[in-house]
């Protein structure tokens, strides 16, 4: 028996996420479905970030068991030729049997993009989130500097949520501009549910200059959800990679 | 009686192109029957490009002649309302009534992308072409020296077309690369049918190696469309935008 990772891409649009539910299709049960037929035994993903629905990826991870004599890294090709179009594998090759792709340590790296302009532009709305009214991109620059580091992130974190420890460390989060489209890139070594949707949220009513930008600082301190933001639609996030900290 | 242009944006996927036909729906259709219903009278536009099914604008253009005592710059915030969300007006204006917009003199803007990679990008399908070979960019510029300029575009015409007169300008004709989209953008006085995806088919070929760049000199001089390479899908293209020599 092997292990094999997957780097999966998909355009979130047309599911309810990546973990299996009885609401709608996923793309861990579009993954198990695939797989299971091409290789000709039961197969069952582990997914290394379990994404909201509408939210996209161009590289979330996962890894699952096999018996089969096909070579790991000949398993991206055959499988994209039965997936959907929205899915495509990025790469694929043998790991260690004990590799987790949630356990292991790992930095990962999430985009949100904001299409900031009068009218939308109707090729952007699938992929960004639309906001007319000019945003003060400094104000909220200043105001991610509250944000990197490592911080009790319970204020950016759904209630909903089940964790207890909600320290976490965010490495950078930079915010740059091209033509309309404002990208928000964040990387850390781990995010609380909607964390970065709640994050962009709350950097979007800095920029509208409904928070000053050191108003960010005293949310953080609330340790409380309703201090900060809304969460922000899923459609503008983007998984854009997990780097695995002992692999090369 | 007024006349009103329009500047519209449209995500091609859904529609069968701009021209009203029998089978399906498109942008000219909805058009009429969102401004028939603002305005309350019956609208029948007049469009500047009849992009073809699955093509995209950021910026093609439309007239109307209306009675209605809504200000022209006010339409476009009006009509967005009721328009589905692939089509957004980005602009409204009021033109001299004998301004038509393909009989005017004009100057088109349309780019093309390539995603050049081993594996498709799920987030990128819609709106490029995918190559999965490496293209070699500098042939292709040098191939595009043959294009830019006065010729009898007829080798690069879709063999349908009735027009007599085959000669165009193209004003440039640029490749540009940013990660791994190719970006092939071009300007002219007038496009025949498919000219510029039947010049972006050609381009691929040389890009590929198949045709040596000065081989398109000679394509050019046949004045044979069998001659030039491919059409590509018309996913890949955006009309840009539309500048009239004569307006503002």
């Amino acid at each position: 028996m092997k292990r094999v990772k997957l780097v999966v891409g998909y355009d979130g649009t047309n599911y309810c996420g990546w973990q299996i539910q009885p609401n709608g299709i996923t793309i861990e049960e579009v993954l198990n479905k695939k797989l299971s037929e091409l290789l000709g035994e039961e197969i069952k993903v582990i997914g290394a970030s379990r994404t909201d629905s509408g939210v996209h990826a161009l590289g979330n991870v996962a890894v699952f068991d096999t018996n089969t004599q096909i070579p790991a890294e000949k398993i991206s090709y055959a499988l994209n030729q039965r997936l959907p179009e929205d899915i495509t594998i990025q790469n694929s090759c043998e790991v260690p049997l004990e590799f987790h792709p949630r356990y292991c340590n790992s930095i990962k790296t999430y985009e949100y993009k904001i299409l900031n302009r009068k009218f939308q532009i109707p090729l952007q709305r699938l992929y960004s989130h639309f906001v007319y009214i000019p945003l003060n991109i400094s104000a909220m620059e200043e105001a991610a500097r509250y944000i990197v580091g490592e911080h009790d992130f319970k204020s950016f974190c759904s209630s909903r949520t089940q964790v207890e420890d909600t320290i976490r460390t965010v490495y950078s989060l930079t915010i740059s501009k091209s033509d309309e489209t404002i990208t928000i890139r964040i990387t850390g070594n781990g995010f609380l549910y909607n964390m970065v949707r709640i994050i962009v949220g709350t950097l979007i009513k800095v920029g509208l200059g409904v928070y000053p930008a050191e108003h960010v600082k005293e949310i953080m301190e609330e340790r409380d959800r309703k201090a900060a933001g809304p969460k922000v639609p899923g459609k503008g996030l983007t998984l854009v990679k997990i780097d695995y900290e002992d692999m090369k």
